[in-house]
């Protein structure tokens, strides 16, 4: 289920899907387009396809143009947690394998068939430092990151099932309609009877 | 409590502090350090004062040079929790309220008698578009914040009280001994009695 911004942005071209999203912050010439695409790859999986394994390098970041991906962690005793989920337009990668260059704690699968461009470590750095511009975007887009973070773990603290049921509904519309129930319990942190709940009371 | 570091800094000046704190990342000259430091204003607060309340304007971002401030939210039941405390060379503020420029949700207060660095949005846009290596500091400032953040969340997820205990003792050190143990169950979630067990079992 889409938006009808998300309906309308599916009709753009790939390139045309990441200039919009960059230019929400920065303005882009034809020419710097072209340059900031040279950095990018685009990359398509299938459903079901692990594209980050745990203790793999995290080469790629990702910026997911059609499919759903998903972040997971598995604990000491074995059990799996969601961290994130990439749907259209979102941002996505083992963040500090990544960023560090360490590696992966993560894992990263295909919840459905996925078209992605991704984005290396090494060309990110050279675009920022060949256009400062895309140090500006990725500064703005990283802020807006850790402001949805701390608002999940104000969501954990509050200790609101309901807040927390909230918070998934408005950081990924639609994701409710499109992943097994399980999952949603998983990224919440709570039981699958109290997300049955919660989901009976918040339609 | 301070780690050797941490005592060998605080015999450095106030300008010097914030230099190596941005030096980890990018070099200054002795011109730009100047130009930096135009945009900043050394701030003192007392013990127990409150520097933002919740529907104020979050003007400024801090940069803690000594003492010890803290980021709480109440919850809808008046219950508090700590989202952040601010130690020696931690940046702080209510992130969403300064970033996006609407009234704080948050409120930050003294633990301690505290020596800060302030710097409002206006200043720190300013700054960086004059100088953009501020820029290349502040972006990977906020990708460390963010690593931080989703460790948080995997802490939480795993619903494991001794992984979130080892994060504290990891992100903030020393600050076990440095404010009641009522905070520090408030900060991890946990009760009392849980946080009494932790601190027997992780001396």
């Amino acid at each position: 289920m889409f938006t009808k911004n998300e309906t309308d942005q599916s009709n753009l071209s790939t390139t045309d899907r990441l200039r919009k999203e960059i230019e929400e912050f920065v303005c882009l010439s034809e020419q710097e387009l072209d340059f900031v695409l040279d950095h990018f790859q685009l990359r398509h999986f299938k459903k079901h396809q692990i594209i980050l394994h745990e203790g793999d390098n995290a080469q790629h970041e990702y910026f997911v143009l059609d499919g759903l991906l998903r972040v997971t962690k598995l604990d000491a005793t074995g059990k799996e947690h969601i961290l994130q989920f990439g749907m259209e337009n979102r941002w996505i990668t083992d963040s500090e394998a990544y960023h560090t260059q360490s590696k992966a704690t993560l894992t990263i699968d295909c919840l459905e068939k996925t078209t992605a461009f991704s984005l290396t470590l090494e060309q990110r750095d050279k675009l920022c430092q060949a256009l400062p511009k895309m140090e500006t975007f990725f500064l703005k887009k990283t802020t807006l990151a850790l402001l949805t973070l701390q608002k999940r773990i104000l969501c954990f603290l509050s200790s609101n099932a309901s807040d927390r049921y909230h918070h998934i509904l408005s950081v990924y519309p639609g994701l409710i309609q499109r992943v097994p129930k399980a999952m949603i319990a998983s990224y919440l942190g709570v039981s699958r009877e109290t997300l049955s709940r919660l989901s009976k009371t918040n339609p």
